[in-house]
């Protein structure tokens, strides 16, 4: 039998993509990870701190360090590793390295021969998503950020704990920026498949302390409030990646919220964002185009136009 | 630490019973299983045949045999035990004889001091399930049919295909009777959060062969479409059971279309029928009321009414 | 990316194969299930029966019908259609039988361009494995019979319960023929890596009630128990099959008691016999040869002896 | 339905608690976790991020933050938080400090009405181990160290990958302290149930190279290589106190090496040190004795004679 062993590479050996590994073993999601890191010994260890679960869990994932020219039979990379701003540094000096990062990182990794599926989280997610894009040469398909994946998770938490549902019987999306200008589109809002402003009308006494403007404040700002008190977010965003790539693995063709490049969905084009997408073996199969509102769609125009305006402000261009 | 051990009970180890005991034994969904027959030496054969499964999965669920009497220290009882139909019966007379069976069986289970839940599959399931209620005399949130959750999924899996989606990103129900007077609520059925209906109006041309009629017979059809072919349907059951079970066991408050006794929800009252319920550690927590179409309200209506008329034949009021 | 679709055909549609195709569903064990039987009918009621599981587990496999000339692209055929006695005939009328419906089967199997591993299952499963391997013309290592798994499972699930230990925890096997002359190897079982002959001797008053020669005996005969009661075992060897197949689809490189055409382990050539085995991607990848005691060694020859009889008597080398 | 809902804390919100804690949620472990840290805005943190993974998970586990004064209704405590060498400190001021922070700790979790089990990561984890017994007053059953169940994956992860042999089919213990003085007991590690000495004396050529002696080293080394290049270990200790939890919660009775308050096995007593311990509800239900050759039963000694004069030098009379 030839193999069909699952490879993913993991680039960015810190809290994200560590977590993300881990997550990836204890539910056996692939056969290998490759731990990539700026410093080696930091991925050595890595995985050999994760090839110590194999006794406790039900899985043989093999778990090693490798470098961005060995991605070649990988069928995923997941990109985690990016700029941190530093004291003094504006949003833009921030954009500055990560395009820096980002290009040194994906030219070893095209140049070892990578022809798989791309998922990244390194921020600003939806910028370094269009990116990877231009600097790999990759049809779009194959280039998904995380986008508002993890926010759209958070929403759902959120919802699951006001209405007492399994998140699993919730649906909907926070849509646009991975950041502040994104919204939840609560006109696709539903539990159990009944749209949540029906519910809302018809209840109102019931749900008269139900704010759903807190709700998407909270959802927007989860990630913050998790950063100031720990330093750090990367068990959400951990679970999201692995959550994706499970889905490109088994081509399961989950729609989830990820980061994609508009090419003309929504009247949109040469910009990347938060919209839900049908995930499977060749990378998004396609965009979900929903009905939004005339104000959701206002805002998911605004927050385009911000990622946009960080996009142009890179003048990629003379970068590729 | 006192004992927590989640104690299920199957009532019937014929196809059904013991397929939805295979299932909780390989999903790992409780700690102990009693499986419980007519013919002990049946009973005794499955949970022995079950417990070889251990050393090959990743649990240690203990299978033994039962009486309706043990059922005392039961979390929940599952019953699929119920009358066949014999050549030249009529629908009335089966109904007689599961009447006969099911005040048999349920007033064993409750002299024997059950107070838990009960989770019916046996057919005519809707009625059957009012019957336990009558019989057992335990509130009614406690009293879960399969109903048309196994529709339901049937109609997932039917539109999963044809759309090329997960089934978990589809949502929708087969609502009413679990029987020829069933319907699809294509109001409520979304993919990705969209509705059907809003993507088929916008996408004629690529939808022009999708019948949704079609869908929804094939919905109906499905279970008779395995009985012609192999004298039994026991495995999507079974998982159903399994599924409803675990969303009982770990207070999962999943929304699942179950068979329910109405208490003025959807404008009806004693009468058992399929609709969407959340289901947690105590049964039924609440219905989803869905703002169904003016033409599904009038099906729904029609298919309880169909159920009501097999309940009035019983005289249940003699017979309790 | 390419498609890494791990695929399993079974043939044969009963209560076996369908046992163990609904375990792999539960199981999430593969991609893809096609199920084969002489009567197609039953074929696709089974895989429509089971692809309304879908909703109800983590797991999106497909199960679709199809024949024994389908079978290029499958990684693993598992084998349970056989010969089922017939009143009146002698053990070696069944064998004769087996041997006609396995070499039409496996004929048509290679003839389509089968190029994975056998997993079989049919009765008697030494002789068949054999015959599979004279039929088929793969390599001996491609070929692989249940033989004394599923005892080695009852084993453990019978000291599991004397001692209240984890079956995993447990390590022991049947070895030889799977029928009447297998035998446990006492020489080689471990609690916690304990060997028991030691736990025993070292408690003697504790164990004085432990008798290994019952605990032997129900090995051996806890299909019969099963068999005269329900008619049919199906649950444990359809976990049996799944964990086995898992085992080369995840190249675990577990080590299982499964019948294996020996050369020259343990002094033997040209007769299968259930021994241990480091399962993985390719089938066996080598026998396990424990230091049996003088008296197991005389038990294994003899079980061996008894099973060559039965391959010479069919006189293969005028069937293939 | 009463409540059944498997509730643990972890004491400790730092790498390995809160690695701990995404373990159990990616595998479902329990219902309910509370996060408790020194620093309460740590543990709610770490408590947010971990929710936002449920969407991704099959689970539906509540994290949640709270004090040590909480745990009167948890199943479970895990002790994570301990004491870290701070620059200038000796082994004897470590441990001074490790002895005021797990007395606090454990005072405050009795005081709040906690009658479950510990299970304790805190390092030295045989001191602390042996502490929480005195300190909490709880009979010895219920008090578990991770010991050297961490070295004995570790071990196990080595051996499967010299052998190429799935490591659940590798048996095997690091014994002793979980720090320098441990050893491996090779004459009870087995490979498929056959003795590895076996197997290395009877395949003399082909395993020419391995050097039991040397696995033995980078056994206990391993933590050492990855403290030294990424400052902690926390995804395979993490994993261990999932493992262990979950043999708790399911009383499964895995035999796992943990630290174990000694009674007379082995010959000893008033000392905690890695032994192999079957795991269920009620904690330890029995150490498991192993007949040590005589050079081990020497180091095992020896090891724990290092335990203990690190136990009296604490003086603990004078603290409890």
């Amino acid at each position: 039998m030839k193999s069909k062993s699952r490879k993913v590479a993991i680039v960015g050996s810190g809290m994200v993509g560590s977590s993300c590994a881990y997550s990836m073993v204890n539910q056996a999601i692939c056969d290998e990870i490759m731990m990539i890191d700026r410093t080696y010994d930091r991925a050595m260890a890595q995985a050999l701190d994760l090839s110590h679960c194999m006794d406790f869990t039900g899985t043989r994932t093999k778990v090693y360090a490798g470098t961005s020219n060995d991605c070649a039979g990988m069928d995923v990379v997941i990109l985690t590793a990016g700029a941190n701003p530093k004291p003094g540094q504006t949003r833009l000096d921030v954009l500055d390295d990560a395009a820096v990062i980002t290009k040194e990182i994906v030219t070893n990794i095209m140049a070892g021969g990578f022809d798989g599926i791309f998922v990244i989280a390194a921020n600003p997610v939806d910028i370094v998503t269009y990116m990877v894009w231009k600097i790999s040469g990759l049809p779009r398909h194959r280039i998904i950020g995380t986008g508002t994946s993890i926010d759209s998770s958070r929403l759902k938490t959120l919802l699951s704990d006001v209405f007492s549902i399994d998140p699993r019987s919730v649906n909907g999306y926070a849509l646009g920026e991975h950041g502040e200008s994104q919204f939840v589109a609560w006109s696709h809002v539903t539990i159990g498949g009944k749209p949540i402003l029906q519910i809302m009308e018809q209840h109102r006494e019931r749900f008269s302390q139900l704010d759903l403007e807190d709700i998407a404040r909270k959802t927007k700002d989860a990630g913050w409030e998790i950063f100031t008190r720990k330093g750090s977010t990367h068990f959400g965003i951990g679970s999201a990646l692995a959550y994706i790539t499970r889905s490109i693995l088994n081509d399961e063709h989950k729609i989830i919220a990820v980061s994609a490049i508009l090419d003309g969905e929504y009247g949109l084009s040469e910009v990347c964002a938060g919209v839900p997408a049908i995930i499977g073996r060749d990378g998004i199969k396609e965009l979900l185009e929903l009905n939004l509102s005339s104000e959701e769609f206002e805002k998911f125009n605004a927050s385009c136009g911000i990622i946009r305006t960080g996009i142009e402000s890179l003048h990629l261009e003379d970068r590729v």
